[in-house]
């Protein structure tokens, strides 16, 4: 009996998109999920002509170059959202109510408003909806969760994290749509911190206040013009490129606690120089410590209490056998890198479907975090540790 | 217009077989190559039912299990060996034959002899033919390249590397295909050791002179028995595993001299404790030293002369928009791992297809290598420095 | 001619007596200061035959047991505070009412009120004083220092630290004195805060604003009881050790802003397991990066921008000769440790006295300290950002 | 009762004339021996005023510019050879003459005959006699070697090390006295070499037969002149540096069995850009492996058979109050360096004195690895395997 098949529709052409679309390429093969994946449809706001190219050079059977009829097909069962932050909440309520699963990237929204209203719409429409994690699905991550489950770390006491970037750092990098509020709702605080405020609920539990600040090192930056624009510039005699004013933050830093007693600091920045995609967090508890940096995703720093004079952090490669979300990959100590995250995500929604379960994480732990971002941003403006509502 | 076509015959249904659908699967959409590749067929000694259902699993569109019948059909272009080493030399020939390009897996042989007689054949067909040294493929390894091509080494002096994993430590491990001398042709040294030869020819030159040794450290093994022996002993109670002659090195280790005057050591074992694929390698040159490991395969490691009370061996990270073999993946800092080596193979492959040249590494690369292995073996057994012949 | 003599008079026969007479039995030798030292006499408030045999273990000519006899000696030039925190203030202001030059180890005082005094005292005594921030005097340290000053990061975006240690995890470690308020002022903040304070102060600039925590997670200990109370503990029959409460923060963290716009966030904890004395930082710039962890000393962490595809992070060995606070120690790549800082401590402090200026760092400096932390005891409390008062 | 003083003699005012004099000055303090040292005399060929001030500024009592004179006084117990290796054969033999104890630094000689030599007289005297491997004596290998001897390695198969240096890469660097085999006996085969020979047979036994190399990189070197020649030389115009033949390896290399069963690989070079002090040595036993690099010396690298999906290599901080050859230090995580090793070997000589007992390691010791050096140098002659011979 042929498997059950989920025509997938990817709504994005760009870089998330082209992860997306590795994951659907390789989850049939390497993982044999219940369901099996079809890259049905992808469209984009971009010209007919790229987007026709897009779907070609990804793999994707067909193309829409309007996202509201891609979802409205009958022959769609997956709407995958890999767009910019401010459409997600427009195309998922569409997606909601057209009854398909979803697939959202992170941040859920550009505002906890707008995270809910999603949340109550997929509730309401009873379909699955994943909120793009992805650093979840390193197996070195998912060994820490099942760690940690299994009370290995003890009691808790500390979260450390840190996500350093650098590029933005250049006065002369331009406005793009990332660093305007409107369009991105914030700027490391919701592209970066999101990740590590994600990692902070999955592995260590609910954050009940915080005390943080946001910080724009660069005020002004040049507006991306057209050509024709620039070219126009360029006759009028080298005028300098027009500025505008950066409506986000640079970088943002947080104390917090959590309901178990647990205390940790955050920092997400993009003006860390050097640092490409580091992505770090260690994890302190009464009888062991834990640490991951995806840049050296592959590894989880180990700690265990006892050893005496041989104690020591030891560098688990968890590429072994029983590593959660490793089996279908390569023999131990060949490693996998960050597209094969995608895959094991896109395992984790077709299985979600399989067994008729939400997926993890959810749509609801993606409000979650947008409820830890948004009393963030509120403590850096009253000055004060703000609690975080449950949500 | 279309693309021109390359039809794909892959020869295993093992765990090359899977890596390698894993660098045809993707390679299309990751590097858009000159010709696009199909996974047109894949032949297997297995069972019926077993090639069907790899064939399918890894996402063939049609399988054999008849490997000559799949070398002979028309409508293939690239045969690719996955397969055992022993067999190796009559698939190649075979397909060089019918006047297939050719992808092999390292080693190209089990001996000397055989690699050449695989050359020749190849020359005389006058076929495109790949060896399979994948870790070649890795961006820091063709940085690596590209730096000491252009001079950024200086005169070199040291090369060093290992080649350390611990996989038939237990002396109850079975007397695998691997462990005897007939079918794998050499342990450590072949599997292991061929990999580091390589390295060092095609990073630093030919090597003149080799002085080794090789070790088996457990001497007898539990003969692998079929299901129903292993019934049969049970029933006669409880008799110990037959065990067999473990024929191949567990260990090889080797001094080296090059024609341009570098010297070097080298080491491939399967009983270092806790190294899973710890492939490594340091050059030390007059202007710069590099190291690399495989394990952390984004990285290479740089020391560059100069510098005086603020130098030190920098940890770049190979994933810089401008990191060759990078470009197709994702933005920096986001790391790959051991699958994407074998996109990047098979866009090697077919880019030598498109532009009628040799793949590089070639066959006569593989030969090159073949032959320091037989001098070490040699040597080995005369216990002397030895000549590498020229190939 | 002979070089002047400066006479030591070492207050306290514990860990820190022992770590600063190293310093001073090493400091001649080594440095050659322009004044030479002499380690004259040490005092303790132990029983006279412990203090005794101290001096003698340690190398002290001679011993008192009242401290205050040994600051009112007329052959004593310099006096040493090596005593618990709640001690610092009168021996302090004794020693500077005496006219020596004092070298007193961190924190200054159990309070900002103490530390203001103190500053008042040896100011208006005009004697030179030290705070004994040792970690400055490594010359990985050192060199960072030299680098900001020439300006090598160029604007200065992130200061992030962390001291970690674990040795009062376990919930049976009894109430020492350093659990204590009236006798330590606080925990983990003074203990270990004030040393990553004293770095961002001593590289970065003044603090002008924090919002931190503190944090007590084993709120009851095992009172310390002399053997006697033991033995009738036992003797009335296995009751449980008295409990006494704790009460000083295990943690302390907080997020700081720079009056120079760098934003940074600090953590100091005794609950991070595994953690020896994991005492690192990093300062991220506009034109480099750098970093330091007291455990590996003697690396600095160094990235520098521009680079392109051979960019990263490197390991510099602070061990090269023109390595500021290096040269009076041995050849490149032959390492330091702890106890050469505190060697590296006293030569500034002879030179200090030899060159008629107040020693780096001074009371001021461990002033300045001192008013960072109290507006993070300040700010656990009011929950809001707290100014550091100027001092 | 007072204990029993050992006078002290040193030899040698140069670099480990420094080393050892931190060794002496630091012993009774920190370690607090059976008997106790006296820096009495210190000798060296150097002008008077020179020795005379050497003797200042290391803390010695008295000089003398005669060694022959120094070893022959009454008030010396023992002597401490820290000069250039050819002449330890001559000082050591006359120091065993007059019945003092020996301290002498590695390599033992500049030739096997020199070292059995001096093997025999030692012994004919009855003297105690050591030979300075101070590597030995850092904690974490000392950790390695407890390990080793209670079976926690199992059976060991590998060894493999390198020491790798750069200072003498510059073309320009003169001809020194290392440079000369009649002076140096061998280049960095006994230099470097010398030390990971002796970690070999200290940690995993007898080594029977070695096949290896020398390489001589850089074949001429200017000729050190005195500074009245070097100013003719200008005088008469601009003429270049005379130059000299290097008559020992730059880097020496080689292939080793143990007597029992394991192999090994040895490289030590002065060639190797970017490496200072890098003496780095691993082996893999059956039941754990370890490894050990000098410039992080207060780490053992670890890793224990078992373990599952959590096994990995650890950083062992070789730091804790059980660790051996630690006690006399400081808390956990407050690492040691270089200096700390020659007062860790004092001490060792101290104790094997009070004892009445060979120090570890002997002057045999030294023979021993004077053995391998040897049977190294005459296979790369021979260019054969070669039989280290029993001594």
């Amino acid at each position: 009996m042929a498997k059950k098949v989920v025509n997938v529709g990817l709504l994005g052409c760009g870089f998330m998109g082209k992860a997306h679309s590795f994951g659907y390429r390789n989850v049939n093969e390497m993982w044999n999920p219940p369901v099996k994946v079809v890259m049905k449809c992808i469209s984009g706001t971009e010209p007919k002509r790229i987007v026709k190219a897009t779907a070609k050079a990804l793999g994707w059977q067909e193309y829409e170059t309007d996202w509201r009829r891609l979802i409205e097909r009958d022959d769609i069962d997956l709407i995958d959202i890999s767009t910019p932050n401010f459409v997600h909440e427009e195309q998922a309520l569409a997606a909601a109510k057209a009854g398909k699963a979803i697939l959202c990237e992170k941040p859920l929204a550009n505002s906890l408003t707008s995270a809910k209203i999603m949340v109550k719409a997929i509730q309401k429409a009873r379909v699955k909806a994943m909120c793009g994690f992805t650093y979840r699905q390193a197996p070195a991550v998912q060994l820490a969760k099942q760690m940690i489950e299994a009370g290995e770390l003890g009691e808790i006491y500390h979260f450390r994290a840190v996500y350093l970037q650098d590029w933005i750092m250049d006065p002369d990098f331009p406005l793009v749509w990332r660093l305007q509020k409107p369009l991105a709702g914030s700027g490391a605080l919701g592209d970066l911190g999101a990740h590590i405020a994600d990692m902070a609920l999955y592995l260590v539990g609910n954050i009940s206040e915080v005390s943080g600040d946001l910080k724009t090192f660069i005020k002004q930056r040049p507006v991306q013009t057209t050509l024709a624009e620039r070219g126009k510039e360029r006759a009028v005699g080298g005028r300098a490129a027009k500025k505008g004013r950066v409506t986000v933050d640079d970088a943002a830093y947080w104390c917090a606690r959590f309901t178990n007693g647990v205390v940790g600091t955050f920092e997400a920045t993009r003006f860390a120089g050097g640092r490409k995609n580091f992505h770090s967090w260690q994890i302190n508890g009464s009888k062991a410590s834990i640490g991951w940096t995806f840049e050296d995703m592959n590894y989880l720093e180990y700690w265990k209490a006892g050893g005496g004079s041989k104690q020591g952090f030891r560098k688990v490669l968890a590429t072994h056998p029983e590593t959660p979300n490793w089996q279908a990959w390569w023999p131990d100590g060949h490693i996998i890198g960050y597209g094969e995250c995608f895959v094991n995500e896109v395992k984790e929604m077709l299985t979600a479907i399989a067994e008729n379960r939400q997926p993890v994480p959810s749509f609801r732990d993606g409000l979650k975090c947008q409820a830890v971002l948004d009393a963030v941003a509120r403590s850096a403006k009253t000055r004060k540790w703000t609690r975080v509502p449950k949500v």
